[in-house]
């Protein structure tokens, strides 16, 4: 599988994406997911893919000559779009032309269209905009209330996500905490694995010049790991175990009162509880 | 969706479940999942149940009267049989009998046969065994080395159990576990809600008498509910922030020689990188 996460705050943008893939449990590869579209001054677009690899690959090769009708004048690429919304359009028309050269045979294989990408980025004065696109191409934009998206395996991070995140967080906080998410997804699943592509990207910026591939030797993701989970263990252990007969406690899990009355037993053969 | 999760440890067993179901997301009820099974001083067992809820109460309904042959002696049954393991059987019997008289019309409907069951507990001199149970009726069970199983929503929760649990770990302080770790399901997932059933069981007990239903207003869980988020967002925030100039940083995230090296950055069209 993949792990990826595209953030969008006043402050920039943070991409996180890991670089694991698997065709089955012995089809383990390395693979890096994230991609960066750049003319230094004029735009600065970042690609991260997860879903089928075949998929996700040839529709990076096609972004590159992709064109969409533009009434009379030049078509769009992502080269020459004025907008983030008319890159990313571009970029769900790659994925709808891969879509009809492959979709058919992959149907008959009984394989899934199965792609998602985060697309992000900013173009000359327009402001930061970030998109996640579906497999048939279509696509959704982040918001104030909806700031980060996620692809692949995306459960075991978020939580930490929906806690920490709002639009007003500091880029470099954003950026440990898409660490501290990915730290988590990868304790808990073998799918998603070492090096990662992060790259935090600075409002007006118009280029990228902090990114990092971070492998199993990096000091800070190091650190972050060892710290993490040793705190979380000190956190919990520091939160009072629940205590049974409540009379004495501060936050009673249950009076002694209530002993029984909210059981489901059944204590004979036949007894029915619904 | 559900969550459910149960727990081996050398103490005793711990069950936790919620008790929303969902048909759509205009049609969100609540079902509580957790059945207990118990003649005090002979035999406890408690039932834990996700998937579609037409064929999980149908299993549980049957599983009262469900019998699995026993060569010449009397059947099987869940208040009989002398091992876990067979009250098991008993009810992979019964997901079995569902599938024989639901399985080809959920099938014409377009829908899965989807269930899943915790089942755990003791008999007489036995000791505590814990089942995972699928919707073929098979099933595997808890060892030392895996010691919590989970059914539903399972992914928001499962880091701080990873991060936890050992056989060795009170059962006091499992519960707790287990509730943080449903308390991130709740923040990160709409489909899994209040109230909660939670049980602990103490090794060689034959009887439970440590049950409750949690709703919002439980002193105890609304205290792991307010503190755990605190206190994670206070780790997280008393971790560095990363350091992209690595030479003052005790944990550089990059060292200045390494910038550039590492992109994958496509800055005229047509470039590629492999």
């Amino acid at each position: 599988m993949t792990y990826c996460v595209g953030i969008r705050l006043n402050a920039g943008l943070v991409f996180l994406s890991d670089s694991r893939t698997n065709a089955g449990l012995d089809a383990i590869s390395t693979f890096r997911k994230m991609m960066v579209y750049e003319k230094a001054g004029d735009r600065c677009m970042v690609l991260l893919s997860a879903g089928n690899l075949s998929i996700s690959q040839c529709v990076r090769e096609i972004l590159q000559t992709e064109k969409i009708p533009n009434g009379d004048g030049e078509p769009i690429t992502i080269w020459n779009a004025k907008s983030m919304f008319d890159a990313t359009r571009v970029l769900g028309s790659a994925v709808r032309r891969v879509y009809e050269t492959d979709g058919k045979a992959l149907q008959n294989a009984g394989i899934d269209f199965n792609c998602s990408m985060i697309f992000g980025g900013q173009i000359g004065d327009e402001a930061m905009r970030l998109f996640l696109v579906y497999s048939a191409g279509n696509f959704i934009e982040a918001t104030r209330e909806t700031c980060f998206f996620q692809v692949g395996e995306s459960k075991y991070g978020k939580p930490i996500l929906d806690r920490v995140l709002t639009p007003d967080t500091p880029l470099d906080e954003a950026a440990k905490c898409a660490l501290v998410s990915m730290d988590s997804t990868l304790k808990s699943n073998l799918s998603v694995g070492l090096p990662l592509d992060l790259l935090v990207y600075r409002a007006g910026d118009l280029k990228a010049d902090r990114i990092v591939c971070i492998d199993d030797k990096n000091p800070y993701f190091k650190m972050i790991h060892d710290t993490w989970g040793q705190r979380l263990r000190e956190v919990f252990e520091g939160i009072d175990d629940p205590a049974w007969n409540g009379a004495a406690a501060e936050f009673p899990l249950m009076q002694e009162s209530e002993r029984y009355e909210s059981m489901r037993k059944i204590t004979h053969p036949g007894e029915r509880i619904v």
